[in-house]
């Protein structure tokens, strides 16, 4: 699916602006968007509208948007909700463009406020007026001086211009942030707050976004998503154009989940779908404030390693260590430094550590060309992408904190591409002369480090080239409600899932002649749609002989008359019994907001407790199949772990995507799949599932 | 084991301080101790020596410790290594009490260095002088400015005064962490490196710490404990005496492990031991600087909540839901509003949402006395331990700055045990206005509820009380090497841990009587100490019926002369067929700092990629075995998971509980044990371990 580019010009930079409610007082909600565009200098038209007044905070106001000389751009509607739809019909007239809807009572205030919701929408679509909130705080373009909204956070400082672009669900949240960022003199070029998005939501914002030269990244506050596809197209737009966007997406624990249904009229996902789709389009996940504020700021500096190869150099030891626990976590690689490179290094400083932490010792404090040289050496030779450097608070003494400095960037010199941060205890004033060089300065040393990390995880997703998802199957499940197992099996094996060859036997004979077939003892099973459960009536027979297999079809048929009287029964399953293979879970969910996500997981009870899975968006390709197979932690069982044979993990890549493929084709009406267990087989020898559960779409 | 109190007053709090090497050069290594002691006010008597100068530093100078008028409580040593030995035995012919070894060239600078230090470990405990160093920075003591140390980090700022305590193994990390500390304005009474930990190390500065009245925050900086009893006295002393303990342990990654092996001498023991240690004795595990040096300021304001359940207060929704899922990543219960309490709020403020998070909106901005008593009512009515309130940025404005913050005191009147954790976006002065009132104040609201989560962690800890080692039996294991199975399941048998009955049979005899007590298929094994791989050799018959088990006998007998002529071959064991049960694996490791370690965890081979394991050091008792069973995250597997019986973890527990008495008596000559797998039978039939093997310490 591909996306028109959203013209959001008139909402985010719109040329006039009208606000419909607009009080006399400054200090109030409806008061406070007039105040900050006069305050804060918007140099477009703006347009009070007030059926009591003449004149509001000192301007002309007008009784309606019908007396307006002109349709403005947008318009901010801060008036009681049942009004809405009435002005907006009174704009369309007119031909506004859009509006950034304040007031409250909508869906988040129970049934009937969702019913006026629905009518709003209905109007964005029968006029083309586009629509921000109800229940929003609105939001700002710094760089064009429009602050259409009413968060106090701005009431005081805003935040200066630069190359961040704030998205945010949550209005407390965006206005915190913006808070947070003019204190620590973070730009930020548009701040918008999506409140219960009956029209425009965080995902056209994105995609605005990511197509403005004034916003180098995107910070993202979300509760739940509501259209999927949508999102993932401002997502790919924001990849495909080098965008980092640094989400903090919230309700990941139970708590949480629950508290955000409440707060907003958002349908959350799952959590694991979330992290899967964030995955698929590079996405890095926050999980402090702080930490999506300080991504935020480096991603406006830069640069994006492409490699994982970190070099960690200390000025003296022990701090290394802990960058090293920190590089681990972040998935950085503190690879050894090369030999050559080695003794390049030892050579110059006799009493340093060269391995990786590479330990300067503070020998270079009295030759500041040596340190120069380390740095060069480290960077050139040892083929490092980045460097984290700590400094300890050597910087803090006046007779060395500039001349390290330069000594640090003339060992760059001719190294601009890779990454540079550097750790240390200097008081504010010294850190920011080393900002204005372009290093980034950190005091803490994990936070050092995993900025490198995140820099790196942006530069990996850029550099991947996104595959095209591959067509999905025609059509085949109709119908509600669950399917027999049969029937199951039978529509999945036609998509490609291979099960043991199983023949639906209606007489003892027809069962005594696949057993034949089947060449060995077999496993037989009563079909039938009425019964889940088929153990706890007697309806299954393991290892069963060919010569008893006629007995057998009798015992399980008289089980199902007795147990079971009012069961339409289809027949007696007789399938081969299962050949030895690892034990996995295969299955797909339907998401409500993303649709159809395959899941994979190692087998067995434990799984439930010490989960081992992981989940991706169908339909994928069998690149990304192999990836996902490669992804879970048991992963090196299927690689003829401790000297069992290799597993043959191309087919179970094979069986992940073809069934990605036959849920993206069959969206509509299937709910789930289960297949549980899927047996590998050892290499060559494929995969098979030996039960299916397929649950449609209820009615 | 106990310690006396140790008694290290002359080295934290010195009378008098001789310095041995002291420069006129204020700005060196051996001139800054002086020069700090002089600027700083130390009031004690301090001894420049230098036999090449009169005066040093414009004071008078002695040519020895021999020839000072008295002898000095410590010395700071700041002289070539090779020196050392002699000044110490000079000093202890005067009667020096305590030395601090600045100079390197130790044992981690290799062999030589180390037959040095050795040297001085036994001049030590020959002579009763305590020993700081060698190779460390030294040590300070705010409130007798005593700066027994040359880090540079101090050069410009000291901390001020107050309750922390640090202790580090690192001079770097230390002295960075000083300078942080007085950026912060965080008070640290006491400080000090102990460096190669000749004779002193953390351990016992941590129990001296632990006795003073102006400690009330401990912070520590690890890469390996060398004396594992000594560390555990200093660490119990402190839980005693309520005093926290803020641990940033080091080398938790592979990289890191070899780089702190690297940096300094130690012998860094298992990562997961040291998590074991840390929770018997309730140490906080810090994973970056700020997170350290945050909670130990934290600590200094308390309280320590000793239950979790923390009621979310926020003055707008959306980061409530943040707060919802750091509490779960913190430990900490997110409990529901009583229904009374809930209603009651719900009364005071209609529009509120009163489940938790508590949302009180804007409302209460118009009448602050809402605020108050819906504080009162959430702390007093609904039961909760402790509250985290985010204010939004509501603080920043000055009109709203004082009123809130006295509402909010209003409302905790009479509440002062509960702890109230803030998160607001304001001016540094107008949180520091709060925090003199008491609060503690964050802006980042993970943080918030981090900050909660380690008061909890502590107040749990302080609460338990310590349970009573039990006394391990009496020696059993002798000799070196592996033991034979047999050998090993006799000796483990008496120690209490159950193993199916087993029979050596020498004859066919032997066997076919033992199969039919047996009374069922036996598993049939070769006995030889020789043999490791028995199935390799044909060593093994599993469920061998009862009328076959002489033709076993002769086949196992027959494959040993064949394929192992030169083994020594005990005869057959014979054995009942396994029953069933939950596979796990119980074992004993040896660290080499700590000493033996019990390792409990869920069994098969998936164990070794996605591990579910706990450690506990031995000896321990039954409800400590008892909380390792449920510590692991499959333990509800053993609750009668999914319909399954009851498992007997009274058993497991039993067996744990034996199995550490046994390592820890047998801790000389042990090195590990191995039961893989038990199984866990169903409640009231046990446990069996079905293998063991026992090495023993290699000659």
């Amino acid at each position: 699916m591909t996306f028109p580019d959203p013209n959001l010009d008139h909402i985010f930079r719109p040329r006039s602006v009208a606000i419909v409610g607009a009080s006399n007082d400054p200090s109030r909600i409806s008061g406070r968007p007039l105040r900050y565009l006069k305050e804060r200098g918007y140099k477009g038209k703006i347009y009070p509208i007030n059926p009591t007044r003449d004149v509001v905070q000192g301007m002309k106001a007008w009784p309606s948007l019908a007396d307006l000389p002109e349709a403005p751009d947008v318009a901010i509607l801060a008036i009681p909700s049942t009004l809405i739809p009435g002005v907006l019909r009174d704009g369309a007239v007119i031909g506004l463009k859009g509006a950034i809807i304040m007031s409250s009572g909508f869906a988040e205030a129970g049934e009937e406020g969702a019913v006026l919701q629905a009518e709003i929408t209905a109007i964005a679509q029968e006029t083309g007026i586009r629509i921000l909130g109800p229940n929003c705080v609105g939001l700002f373009s710094t760089n064009i001086n429009f602050y259409g909204t009413f968060t106090q956070s701005i009431d005081r400082d805003v935040p200066p211009l630069g190359g961040v672009a704030v998205v945010s669900q949550s209005g407390a949240y965006g206005g915190y942030i913006a808070y947070l960022a003019s204190q620590r003199g973070l730009g930020i070029n548009y701040w918008v707050t999506t409140g219960n998005e009956a029209d425009l939501e965080v995902g056209e914002c994105i995609a605005w976004l990511a197509g403005r030269d004034d916003v180098k990244v995107i910070a993202l506050y979300l509760e739940g998503v509501r259209k999927g596809p949508a999102f993932r197209e401002g997502l790919a737009r924001a990849r495909a154009a080098g965008k980092p966007v640094i989400a903090m997406k919230v309700g990941r624990s139970a708590a949480g989940e629950k508290a955000a249904q409440s707060h907003t009229a958002s349908m959350a996902g799952s959590d694991d779908v979330y992290d899967a789709i964030f995955r698929d389009y590079g996405v890095y996940r926050a999980t402090t404030t702080e930490e999506q504020l300080d991504i935020a700021e480096a991603c406006l500096t830069g640069p994006y390693p492409v490699g994982r190869k970190l070099g960690i150099l200390t000025l003296s030891g022990g701090v290394g260590v802990q960058m090293c626990d920190a590089a681990e976590v972040y998935g950085l690689d503190v690879a050894t430094m090369p030999e050559d490179a080695g003794r390049k290094l030892k050579k110059l400083l006799p009493f340093a550590a060269v391995g990786n932490p590479i330990d300067t010792t503070a020998q270079v404090m009295n030759d500041m060309s040596l340190l120069s040289e380390n740095i060069r050496i480290v960077l050139e030779e040892g083929g490092y992408d980045m460097i984290v450097f700590f400094l300890t608070t050597t910087p803090a003494a006046d007779a060395y904190a500039i001349p390290i400095r330069d000594a640090i960037l003339k060992g760059l010199r001719g190294q601009k591409d890779k990454l540079v941060v550097l750790c240390m205890g200097a008081r504010e004033e010294i850190r920011k002369s080393y900002r204005e060089m372009g290093f980034l300065v950190y005091q803490d040393a994990d936070r050092a480090v995993q900025i490198a990390g995140a820099l790196t995880h942006f530069g990996q997703a850029f550099a991947t080239v996104p595959r095209h998802a591959p067509v999905p199957l025609g059509r085949r499940v109709e119908g509600t409600g669950p399917m027999s197992e049969h029937a199951a099996k039978k529509v999945l094996a036609s998509a490609g899932v291979p099960f043991l060859t199983e023949v639906l036997a209606t007489t003892a004979e027809e069962a005594a002649k696949a057993a034949k077939t089947a060449g060995g003892p077999v496993a037989m099973k009563v079909a039938s749609p009425d019964i889940q459960h088929k153990t706890e009536i007697g309806g299954v027979a393991l290892n069963v002989a060919t010569v008893n297999v006629r007995a057998a079809f009798h015992r399980l048929t008289h089980n199902v008359a007795e147990k079971a009287p009012d069961a339409t029964l289809e027949g007696i399953l007789v399938a081969p019994m299962a050949p030895k293979g690892i034990e996995v879970i295969v299955g797909t969910i339907t998401d409500a907001v993303f649709g159809p996500v395959v899941m994979f997981g190692m087998g067995g009870i434990l799984v439930e407790l010490v989960p081992d899975v992981t989940f991706q968006p169908a339909p994928f390709d069998l690149d990304t199949a192999r990836e996902m197979v490669a992804r879970i932690k048991a992963a090196p069982l299927f690689d003829g772990y401790r000297g069992a044979p290799k597993a043959d993990t191309e087919a179970l890549a094979q069986l992940l995507s073809n069934l990605s493929l036959f849920a993206a084709a069959n969206a509509g009406t299937l709910q789930s799949i289960d297949l549980n267990p899927v047996l590998v087989l050892e290499d060559g020898k494929g995969v098979v599932a030996l039960d299916a559960v397929v649950e449609r779409r209820s009615a």
